[in-house]
């Protein structure tokens, strides 16, 4: 393949991250349609991309389409800190981890530029753009994305990412967060690795499911060539508005983040200091995601009493054992020393909890079903605030009979990007 | 284990079909604790049950505790038809499919006692029993129901309920419906058996995922010893309220249902004539469900013009080729010959699509999508009405292609119950 070099404009004096919003998701349009880009940097991809259109193959009136939507009650992309962290919960979870193909840092950079402006304008609800082949349509969607959607796009760093097999594919070896150690074996863990990890994760959550299973995979599409799709894993949350969602044993699941609801608290606990660690993390925090399989006919088999014991609290309002409501204090005593409330209480730490339930069909045998918790926390720091917790629960929780964890991983979510930056710019200032 | 017969009540004049929902659901209690029981017949279970009471097993209050709440929108489970066929359609599904473990008559009937009066306490918000150990509280819940969850539970009996390789295990195969026979083998197919088929469909609808998981989950608990999951399909449809959902290609699925949206028109062509076939399947309908993998990756590179080509409509409005409009009417000589509307309306029948998208995560060395359609139609015959449209599509659809059918399965939806009898009640006059 063969492509004319010259430009209609002058691209000489504007920076790399100067882009505009439709530059960058027309250089994606060409990535997403399996153009083999030979050359490296966003400029030369611009250059292509001219070429393309004086050649007619670029549909003329891509560039002049606007957007027409945009969803003023939507939450906000752009930001310091990202989105789908301390925004409340939507009903529907796709979180995926992708590993890089491409070993080079500008193509690390570049993919990093497409998914932040895709993210900003499904967000803002300006639709999906289509990239068919050589087209790239506004007005042409796989999904509505109405601010009812509630869409939020969240991105994180691995450990790969900046060092793999010993190797710094990206230059970025220096830049590694000590939090992005593994998490130390627990008993109880299964964990495949082919579900855990990768060099990058996103956490799309949205009311409606359709969007964001559209989200992910115009994501996955348009990092084609660059970057492939490790794992996917889907979650669901009941649809009770507004309340404390019931993990699949019926117990309400993440009571305890009323204690980080001010921002004041988010900011001890949930968002990474200045001081602390590599200065491209402050106001990130990171992502712990632990697939846990749960026992759903050990536990219909096990009395309401027990179940009762088992976690520290009341099934029906979810209040803790002696109390009446759902966010009444926790008395340590009046609990049971071995359930697992009183365990993670007493370690001391707060963790932001964002999880969601999965269901996936039935053992072909038994017809057990396949279903559990794919927990997220979120938090300043995963070995002193979440490490402890896990390793007391994984020892002594009644609740461990019940489950089994097949995958776990770690994620470093850098701050959020504001209008015209991308994710993880700071990344690559250090 | 040895049971006292004596019993508080006088049972010999109550018909076995006349059993309080209370009772009945009592008696799911224990064949849901995994109770075994070695008598058949509901009213040695019945008697087990008072023995139980009366040896202190079942919780006291049990009895006496009625249920809470009821919602008044609720889509009514009793009636001359089932819900979930014509009724608007959910966001959610859960489809089960089970096999009878059990091969006495009794039990069948006995489950389906059981199921009915599940199904119809459920849908009407009065929440989910738990049957921990020997306890029945209604005051527990796993999860919420309510109104705004739009539940439907409908059932289906497959062809091996009728007769298995030969067996007449239940001694009804002289009531089995000629529109049992499987769909012929189309170009296409790659059928699992492992997912297709089973004696019993249970389709549970909802627009609260978890309410339709633990609604599934219930209803295998119950049937603990008498039944065993099968197979479990799960899908979604996108939240735009009212409209016709998009399949993941992005088009409209289901705009002709509109010709089928009187009573009328369903009489016509979607519930059975008790003219026709068995009595027993009088205002009953067929269900066919076939799981159609899609090529996203594919889809993805072909262009907006020939996407739209291949369905025959617009891809934004869903309107026909050459109209403006979803619901205008389709002028066949403005449409590609072999597009997939075309096709399906040159047939001349008409089926009522009530069909759910998936998501199963992806292949693990392409990152590709597993992802399709759970296509589900309900006909009054499958073989005048369905297979010659599949037959026509499966050999020219320009779309097909693109697809890959990965199950199917034909039940027999019996009527709807009314208060006081089971699904699947005329099965057993016959």
């Amino acid at each position: 393949m063969k492509h004319t070099h010259e430009n209609e404009r002058t691209n000489e004096n504007r920076d790399e991250s100067s882009y505009s919003r439709r530059e960058v998701l027309k250089m994606a349009a060409l990535a997403g349609s399996g153009i083999v880009v030979g050359m490296s940097g966003m400029a030369s991809l611009f250059a292509i991309n001219s070429s393309f259109k004086a050649n007619g193959l670029v549909h003329p009136e891509s560039e002049d389409t606007q957007p027409e939507e945009v969803n003023k009650d939507a939450i906000p992309f752009y930001g310091a800190r990202q989105a789908g962290i301390g925004t409340p919960q939507q009903m529907y979870m796709y979180f995926a981890a992708f590993d890089m193909i491409s070993e080079e840092v500008e193509k690390l950079k570049q993919i990093l530029k497409i998914w932040t402006a895709y993210s900003a304008d499904m967000t803002a609800g300006r639709g999906l753009r289509e990239t068919n082949g050589q087209q790239q349509m506004n007005s042409v969607r796989e999904s509505s994305i109405s601010s009812s959607a509630k869409l939020t796009v969240t991105f994180g760093f691995g450990s790969t990412l900046f060092i793999r097999n010993g190797i710094d594919r990206f230059g970025l070896a220096s830049q590694r967060p000590d939090e992005l150690n593994d998490i130390p074996s627990m008993p109880g863990d299964s964990l495949n690795p082919q579900n855990s990890g990768g060099d990058i994760c996103i956490q799309v959550c949205s009311n409606d499911p359709t969007v964001a299973f559209h989200v992910i995979r115009k994501l996955a599409a348009v990092s084609s060539g660059i970057a492939v799709l490790r794992w996917i894993q889907i979650g669901f949350i009941d649809g009770s508005d507004g309340q404390t969602p019931r993990n699949l044993f019926g117990f309400r699941d993440g009571t305890a983040n009323i204690e980080l609801a001010s921002e004041k608290s988010k900011k001890n606990h949930v968002w990474v200091d200045s001081s602390k660690g590599p200065a491209w993390m402050a106001n990130g925090t990171y992502l712990v995601a632990r697939k846990v399989r749960m026992d759903m006919e050990k536990w219909e088999q096990t009395s309401l009493i027990k179940q009762e014991a088992i976690f520290g609290r009341l099934k029906n309002s979810g209040a803790p054992l002696g109390k009446q409501d759902e966010f009444d204090v926790v008395t340590m005593r009046e609990i049971p020393r071995n359930s697992h409330v009183w365990l993670a209480r007493s370690v001391g730490t707060k963790i932001l909890r964002r999880s969601y339930s999965y269901f996936e069909g039935i053992a072909p045998m038994t017809g057990h079903l396949n279903a559990g918790l794919f927990f997220i926390s979120f938090q300043q720091s995963v070995h002193t605030q979440f490490v402890p917790m896990l390793s007391l629960l994984a020892k002594f929780d009644a609740l461990s009979p019940f489950l089994s964890t097949v995958s776990s991983s770690v994620f470093a979510c850098p701050p959020g990007a504001s209008e015209g930056g991308f994710i993880g710019e700071e990344l690559f200032k250090g």
